[in-house]
């Protein structure tokens, strides 16, 4: 296979992180911070490597296979990772390589888990460093929803390919203008939020910060007591609807500002994201109304904020929901999964696949009643081709293996059930806090041993990535043919 | 929708149920237990209502349409559930009806739970009738596997349809006798193994008991302490093949006996199942012997009874291995949903479900590659028709999802986590004990709450039939015509 084009891809995007650095770089130097030289550094050295490799590999052009596509799409997130995690290892923060590359990740991948403590009082580079990289994860994942993923065809995303999608080269043009276009878009958005935050009270930077990792549905935070920290009602109400703004496909947010935004109300997706959100949302604040011993109006706000925070896969957290009580734990738990819609900036395994599987399971039964019937799955009012249909049941097979399978290797390094359970899951879907008293959203992931930090970093990827990007490059006939 | 023919069988089966509550009644009056009159006296009603039934719907005939059968069906282990609790809850044992309906669905689904402590001086008669419900269960199951649910078509069970199956009048003869056939074989290895444990050291009563729920990969016991209590290797190693016995597919232990041994070699299904028990046992063993301070002996003899113990979803214990530490949790965890083969006595997501996931998957990852080609899933040499593999993997949706609901529905009773996930999945894959302190294999289900009790009985039963026997009467398909 020829390396070149998947090189010079990656030299471009680290060029790209290593320009980003210089924010963070910018910000500690006029604060004061002696971090400025760390980022400065880091930035030298990514720009360095990603230039050689750009360089030396420029000839290639940017054409790519399929195989190349996938060999580009993991590697590069790879790159960016491990250049990403320097400004983290070499700051004042002092944390290990481990640490450093399982914070990049976890930031790049908008999961949102953290190793590190004392966050309150972290120079604000180190924090704008883990804003940014989730809200440059969080584009990366839209647009490579919209215009990767559907091309590799996995898990189902071929059902968004645009209708004008082909090979030809007039397809290129158009689709650097709808990334353009949707990133402008998510531009937009960050600046309403920092604006809100800030007129809602937050400071300037907080708001900044946290724009940027609520429309990424990112979750990481300034302050290590999350958002819950300034018991701010009117904070809450902005993160509640930044997180779901986030979660809905930014393709119609396109489309509506074409002029068509009966695109994003009629779109089904987008309806059964709200009612599954708005229904447990109702489930749990009644629940917690009625035995928790709080009054309907907090029960609410603790309620939308937590379960939106953590069915996005966000992980700003205003309350231990752990300590909630019996029902709250698996509830939490298992929503985990359910993430936002295809072509947002969530993970999990999204709503459009429970569609897809919902609609399977129906014409299944349909099927049984009347074997000699025919019986058509539909998705969004279009009938759902059958290799889609396999294509979304494998992904959620692959999906639950994977999960169980991180389950017991963290597991095996020496964690509870509850913390191995729900990290696994916390990772492989994106979301950042487990549950229990380590990892969940009073707690951190430091305390965990080096070997499940790695492991949950490659889970996190894994997720990002619709894992069979990744699982792909592991089997024979991708190295065969 | 005329539901004749479906009280018809119903009332034949209760007559059957009657006739076997004779044989508790007379170990009870031999060994001089009053109970003996509350067997005859369940018997008489049960033979009563039975007969009724049958007598005044004889003229309907024994055809089934589709619907028929999924009510036929469904009812009809409902019915038997209901009457197969009377002795239960009549006898000095003095339980809850509650109670004794889940003891009842726990034996007849072959899973194994109990609410009943004190086994070890109980009345014979009780547990004669608790091993011989998870018998009767076992054959009974096994029967709807080669008969029933290949004609229903759920869950992928279409797989299994005999070559020479059709709706002539042919066929029903020919089945019958394939059913009385593999009848005769159930009921050998049940003397096999009655005779094996005898030899082992155990009593007369419990060989004959324990070879009941061995061969039915059941787990009722006649000790609270399960065969652990014994301390006997000849048993444990008698136990471990007889629940490997009772998971492989009865069918092809037919063609065996017709000249055919290769069928039962041959089988992918067999060999999927064999290896994935050895990997498991396997990786147990090395990990007790190096991290749990076992000796390799006992490391293999404890790994090998309690993994094939779980994954066949049988439920005999010699050891708490939730005390096992960190890995054996979140291992036996998941290698409960695993189960035994099609065709057998064992409950869960069984074998041949994974086959066809992993084929999915496969080919899955081949067209990933190359979009153009054209690739089969093959399951036993032959290919996998698409109605089926949709069919497979809705169940694996479906499978998931009421397993999550049970779960959260276990957390709003106020189980902890551990406890609600794994009763749960314990529950849907008619295992039997589950995790924890309250439920684990040195538990009882006894201190929950009736209302989780009628949730997990409900869950059995939804798992002994393959989840869309049960659904599909929920569905209003189903009741428009």
């Amino acid at each position: 296979m020829d390396l070149r084009p998947v090189f010079l891809i990656i030299g471009i995007l680290l060029s790209a992180l290593a320009l980003s650095m210089a924010v963070p770089a910018i910000v500690d130097a006029v604060a004061g911070n002696p971090d400025w030289q760390v980022f400065s550094v880091s930035a030298g050295v990514t720009l360095f490597v990603g230039v050689a490799m750009a360089l030396t590999t420029r000839s290639a052009g940017l054409r790519l296979s399929v195989r190349q596509a996938f060999v580009m799409t993991s590697l590069s997130w790879l790159a960016i990772t491990f250049f990403a995690a320097l400004p983290l290892a070499f700051s004042e923060l002092d944390l290990s390589y481990t640490d450093a590359f399982f914070e990049a990740m976890s930031g790049i991948t908008t999961t949102g888990s953290t190793v590190i403590t004392g966050l309150d009082s972290a120079p604000p580079g180190i924090l704008l460093w883990r804003a940014l990289l989730q809200w440059l994860g969080g584009i990366g994942i839209i647009i490579m929803a919209v215009v990767i993923f559907p091309m590799l065809r996995v898990g189902g995303m071929q059902l968004f390919r645009m209708e004008a999608s082909d090979h030809s080269d007039r397809a290129i043009p158009r689709t650097a203008r709808i990334a353009s276009s949707i990133g402008v878009i998510y531009l937009l958005f960050t600046l309403v939020l920092a604006f809100a935050y800030r007129l809602a009270g937050m400071t300037g930077f907080d708001a900044v910060a946290h724009a940027m990792t609520t429309i990424a549905t990112g979750g990481f935070s300034t302050m290590d007591g999350s958002i819950g920290y300034l018991d701010n009602f009117a904070v809450d109400i902005i993160a509640t609807f930044g997180m779901i703004f986030g979660s809905l496909p930014f393709i119609l947010y396109l489309k509506a500002v074409q002029g068509n935004p009966s695109a994003l109300w009629n779109d089904s997706q987008v309806h059964w994201f709200i009612s599954i959100v708005g229904g447990t949302v109702l489930v749990v604040t009644v629940w917690l109304w009625l035995s928790g011993g709080y009054d309907p109006l907090q029960a609410i706000r603790y309620s939308a904020f937590n379960v939106v925070s953590i069915i996005t896969g966000t992980g700003f957290a205003t309350s231990d929901y752990g300590q909630w009580g019996g029902f709250a734990v698996p509830a939490f738990f298992f929503i985990m999964f359910i993430g936002g819609c295809a072509g947002s900036t969530t993970g999990g395994i999204k709503i459009f696949r429970f569609q897809v599987l919902y609609s399977a399971a129906r014409t299944q039964i349909h099927h049984l009643l009347q074997p000699h019937g025919v019986f058509i799955p539909y998705f969004n009012r279009r009938s759902i081709p059958d290799d889609v249909i396999v294509s979304v049941l494998s992904f959620f097979f692959v999906f639950g293996l994977s999960f169980a399978l991180l389950a017991i290797g963290l597991g095996l390094l020496g964690l509870d059930f509850l913390t191995a359970v729900s990290s696994a899951a916390a990772a492989i879907s994106n979301v950042g806090p487990a549950l229990g008293a380590i990892a969940g959203p009073s707690g951190t992931f430091q305390s965990m041993p080096d070997a499940a930090k790695w492991l949950l970093s490659g889970g996190m990827l894994l997720g990002r990535l619709e894992l069979f990007t990744i699982i792909v490059m592991f089997t024979r006939p991708f190295w065969r043919g």
